[in-house]
């Protein structure tokens, strides 16, 4: 069963290359951080702080892409760990019928922050998380 | 009538924020330069050097949704200089019909170079270019 999570809290350093989300729960306490990009964190922040662009920027435009050509993003999810690496699919309704597209996390969680969707991660990636701790 | 162009020149420079592409016309000698951001150039550099990538980047998971929704991108435009400001548009065939997505040009020129689709100018902004020199 997928676990509804919340982006909790964003971590930007200028001084490191690798910026940190954190993922908790909604209905839970269970919490974990994944290592994103800069370009990425940015995105994200901009979303959750309303910053507003004057020109669609590069997850405006995924979006405005995904809704031009008929879909509609109906949840993100997390639904595996592999080498230390998260990975995540985009879940998009088109004509009735689901569509499936594997991407980044940090991608996911930009594009499910500014449609405001849900974001979901496998129950299977949390047992691993706890049993890697 | 627009005017296709080709990608000449990507300077990225670590002490300025902004970087700089210039566009030449394949069968003339126009050129010009734009400002792009270095998330931007970064990722160009990356597709023409095919520099690969174990995860798919931003641009990687747009073409991947264009594909995926059924669409196919044709060309990408820069149709319209304003304030110092180049627009662009993703020209995309889906079910036999056109979808034009308004973007950035340093959006649309990644893309392109993914997908191998050719760029137009307008010619209107390239005689606005020569006004402006």
């Amino acid at each position: 069963m997928p676990v509804e999570m919340g982006l909790r809290r964003i971590i930007i350093s200028e001084i490191h290359e690798q910026q940190v989300i954190v993922l908790k729960e909604l209905e839970g306490d269970r919490s974990f951080s994944i290592q994103i990009g800069i370009f990425e964190a940015t995105s994200i922040d901009r979303k959750i702080k309303k910053i507003p662009s004057p020109r669609p920027l590069t997850h405006d435009l995924l979006c405005q892409t995904i809704t031009s050509l008929g879909g509609e993003l109906q949840e993100i999810q997390i639904n595996e760990l592999k080498d230390k690496t998260y990975f995540a699919t985009l879940k998009i309704r088109q004509d009735g019928k689901f569509v499936k597209i594997d991407c980044r996390p940090s991608d996911a969680i930009a594009l499910a922050v500014t449609m405001s969707v849900p974001i979901f991660v496998y129950e299977e990636v949390l047992e691993q998380i706890s049993e890697d701790i």
